[in-house]
């Protein structure tokens, strides 16, 4: 039933590419979704008003009357988010989350919401651009993507049920997994390649090669580095948050590269086509 | 003058991707000039009749009456195609190749060639994917690159300007350098790029991750891995030849991601983000 899958009042606390995206995509599934937005930052606030969008002063403003809350902020603004939230929050509002790590998330939750527990639904959507801002956001971002979901066992099998099937109206695949297992697989499928690709690319400096070297580049140096050119703050605060399951990572990666150096160095042709095949059959696997 | 712009008869040795494509380009900006293939594989010579290229028998019938010989083959066949080359090139016939590594190509060109070296021009078109096979060629896949020209002194004025321009009526940007210098620039631009993207995606296998948890990887990660999709045995080839600079570059990225590493370890937000956005800022100025 319509009334079940989708929401009167969606409040969007946090308003760059992935909330600016996510109210595009509901404004086009629910035209009578009422949409109220509430961003510190002033700037996105023409563009909310540009597309429909309320705009309140305030976080509790912002969630007055809402069913639906959405935190699109960085995981840093949480803490104080959660805070706010746990002295304003209607007692049937659910609130789902869209950080691109889980366990923090989760953590402050149990922290402010106590029994509002039961109506939190830490979700990721995998989508997402080295762009930020609201205003490069895309009505289907979203469309066609997973949505993972992270509930632990004190979420409400109705609120997870309801939070499931809006997604899927919004034209998502929904995934279920817990906290931890989120943050170590993307770990691998996210956080550990944007650090790499960083890395690479900051090496362009230390080499000393000018902006007509780089211009030389062909298409598979722009794909390798494409993440790179995301946002400083924003992937900081995600790889601090990882950086356990980061850290492993490198370190596993470095090890990696150093046994490839060695097969380099000694021209073992044959061990080298053997591993550059493993990773060519499962890359080939994919899109 | 077209006539000094364009050849009479091509012979292209090897017709994979890069050969296959440089046909099509060249079937299209001068239709009237005679392309003769000859590749040991037969896989693409029924591909080569379907475009009109005539087809030989071996590497001397492919080059008889040719005035410009351009060798799309893999590095490895060089030693063996330049032997043959050195008996059979016509006294004004021009010699290219277009492989991706050009110091090894020019010191086998030295060994054999003999006076003919004057008309050896070293050729890298900046193009390709991670696809291979005539079946894949596209006319437009030099449309608009750089082609990177690295003749050493020997080359003739005469012989290099004619190379040039030809390039240019097909399209592309030529630009000069020396062979090591070229090495050294695609180390960092191309191959250190390929063996960390295999790398990384070989990484999976030892973490267990399965089809269906690499299903959920976002753009950023399959932008990420693309290049690792490529050949092999192509790659292997490539590495190897070029792995006094792949190897250094190798240890300064493990170095890059100890450092990296080291703040995560003690969450050094401020450094971690400089280092992010002085990556972030090179990776701006790029397409």
């Amino acid at each position: 039933l319509p009334t079940e899958r989708t929401f009167q009042r969606i409040a969007l606390i946090g308003l760059g590419l992935i909330g600016g995206s996510l109210a595009l995509a509901v404004r086009k599934a629910t035209p009578l979704c009422i949409l109220t937005a509430y961003d510190p930052a002033p700037a996105s606030m023409p563009w909310a008003r540009h597309h429909g969008i309320e705009v309140a002063a305030s976080v509790a403003e912002a969630v007055v009357a809402a069913d639906l809350v959405v935190l699109a902020a960085p995981l840093s603004a949480f803490h104080d988010l959660f805070e706010e939230l746990s002295s304003v929050l209607l007692e049937d509002a659910l609130v789902i989350d869209l950080a691109s790590t889980k366990n923090t998330a989760l953590q402050l939750a149990s922290s402010w919401l106590d029994e509002a527990i039961a109506r939190y639904i830490p979700c990721h959507p995998i989508a997402g651009s080295e762009r930020s801002g609201a205003g490069h956001a895309r009505a289907d971002l979203f469309s066609g993507r997973p949505v993972i979901l992270t509930p632990d066992d004190r979420a409400s099998p109705a609120a997870l049920a309801r939070v499931r099937s809006w997604w899927q109206m919004l034209g998502c695949k929904t995934v279920e997994m817990s906290a931890p297992e989120h943050d170590r697989l993307f770990a691998y499928l996210s956080h550990a390649p944007h650090l790499i690709a960083f890395a690479y690319m900051a090496e362009a400096n230390a080499l000393g090669l000018s902006g007509q070297d780089l211009a030389l580049a062909g298409p598979g140096f722009l794909d390798f580095t494409r993440i790179a050119g995301g946002s400083p703050e924003l992937w900081a605060d995600i790889l601090l948050d990882n950086r356990a399951f980061v850290g492993a990572l490198l370190q596993r990666q470095k090890k990696r590269l150093e046994v490839l150096g060695q097969l380099l160095g000694r021209a073992d042709r044959e061990e080298l086509v053997e591993a550059l095949t493993e990773a060519r059959d499962l890359r080939a696997g994919l899109a």
